[in-house]
């Protein structure tokens, strides 16, 4: 449990949480008829959806950044701490966009819950630029690979797509949280996680 | 904490945070007596006992599905967190259960806690069957031993009864939670944890 | 991560949960001035220094019983259940002692609270008395050395001491919630910690 | 997971759980418009990132601290268990200074906030002399290379700091709240965080 091990436990436990601490948004409706009350909710289902594949590929990739560095410092915990605050507070927009989305406040709750995904895709980049820069963190092996290059282009596109998201919130909501759902499911299917260091590997990461 | 190790990790931290969230459910009574207060609960001390048992037994399930297996890929990342999405969202449909079993809206409430474990007793088949299917993530020594078909011939009973459950709801809630309490104790009871591969090591597992 | 330690990890998250959850029951007072009215929420902290203090407890006697469990099976898995299920339930009853201390109803609630403690103290019994009953789950040097025996000495006097605070309560709860909480202090105490078996280690645990 | 393995597990767990907790009580405005419902409300996000940093602080020095011990006594343990009951509070302090910061209790609510963090930095140099005193808890090599003495006068002045931020709560809340949120960034700073220990190995924690 020394080194990385405590970081990972430790942000396991951080990821963790946060996604089941989603749920004590889901309340139960007090107005009768029981059905209508529940499907009345459904903004708030749609958030927590959104919001739990959000923190779950956030982890995958978490989970395989570290499977790939081999040494922590001061500075990569200072920004794994910043990239975690981003996720303990992924409740909050959460519940800021379910409640507003259906009311004329949509643009404004809906530019908060993109930007602070925005905000966090961010952080990972600045993450993992530092644990590859001249490959700083990462094995001599995963270095002289060239897999900093290689990921670099595939975490390339991650900014730009939110930041779309963020900009549509202003201009039309609907949308914007359709993209944002549309990356969730796009990055949570499995192509998207056989990444170069995995390929190597035939996809299949050996147990330890 | 490499490979399945983190898999582990991370699923243990969300099984065991979902299991305690659902002590949230439990409010202190307001009217006075307090006695009087405290028994007129019993439906939210009955829906966290089924609850709290359902997902123990998950996560012994869980727990003796890792075992087994040797190694994790992107699908089964996706289909493992297919399955925490459904324990995550646990103490939700148990509030719901909690709160209107005593209600003309029983047949509804119940319905959605019946369906929901319905739904997670799906994930976690679906889970197992990747996993198995041709010995895919599972060790050769397994796979020889025909585990995939003896697991599965065990599992096979347990989305019908859900099932069943769920249907007899919308006829007879009463029923349909007895069914539900009867599957969580009888999938507890030891005699049920004690599995074909715990049964080549006489029941028990060593420690590492 | 495979045998006691994945029911370790687990065991550590519900008791790292649970003990964390009881900070919701602080709640911030409403009226002022603020000075008064937390000095009059002290039966709040008095229930959670005495709960936060028994959890930590039982995490500690978990962590030593554990440490001399070779092997898990799963009896011993449900009997662990029921022990975190007892566990995890801990902030309700706290909550109903804080809230109820200081109304008529102050009996029924200690009751409540001492008599909960009492059933986690006999959970804790039966699974230690499975574990090491003819060193069922011990190390054959454990079981040789007479551990089982020298154990249950020492934690015989824990439930009649909670069934003695228990019937206290009904009688003048002060003094049951006074004993619950001499208890606690007095098992917390580093001299109790020192258990037989770190005894011969000169009271040290050595890193593995 | 034996020795510190299940020390480090829990109060990690502990750690990530309270850090993760203070999102629950981030609201949601009820009123309208959301923006400046969002705005308002500035008092509880800048009280979330100081206490944010701050159980982020304690949390690398403990990881760092675990690091250098080699063995946990009975002692040790009950010192961990009372740094973790101040970690586990912080959410209550936290809510306690966002409600009354803008009211007229902001001295006495300041005073609560930074002096129970004063609170947890004695507990955590409590833990820290007892561990290092005479190489108690130490590596023999740690012990002979004067690392206590060094990492001793490194923690000397978060005791004092946190002193002051408390007397000056009584005087000028604002001046307090910004002395505690200018200690978290200072201590977050990697600066901060190369320690001796770390320096010798080039600042960086090679993985285990």
């Amino acid at each position: 449990m020394k080194g990385t091990g405590r970081v990972e436990a430790f942000s396991d436990g951080v990821f963790a949480i946060a996604i089941t601490l989603l749920v004590l948004d889901l309340k139960v409706p007090a107005q009768s008829p029981l059905l209508a009350g529940l499907l009345a909710q459904w903004p708030v289902y749609a958030a927590y959806l959104i919001s739990f594949l959000f923190i779950l590929i956030m982890w995958i990739n978490h989970h395989w950044m570290l499977e790939h560095i081999i040494r922590v410092d001061g500075t990569f915990m200072l920004l794994n701490g910043l990239l975690l605050l981003g996720i303990t507070v992924v409740p909050f927009p959460t519940n800021v966009v379910a409640q507003y989305v259906l009311t004329p406040d949509q643009n404004i709750a809906t530019a908060v819950y993109t930007g602070w995904f925005l905000m966090i895709a961010l952080f990972f980049n600045f993450l993992w630029q530092y644990a590859a820069r001249g490959g700083r963190l990462l094995s001599k092996d995963d270095h002289e690979a060239g897999l900093a290059g290689v990921v670099t282009a595939r975490y390339r596109w991650g900014g730009p797509a939110y930041l779309a998201a963020f900009v549509l919130s202003f201009i039309w909501a609907p949308a914007a949280l359709a993209v944002t759902f549309l990356l969730a499911v796009f990055y949570a299917l499995p192509h998207e996680m056989s990444l170069p260091g995995d390929a190597l590997s035939g996809g299949q990461t050996k147990v330890s």
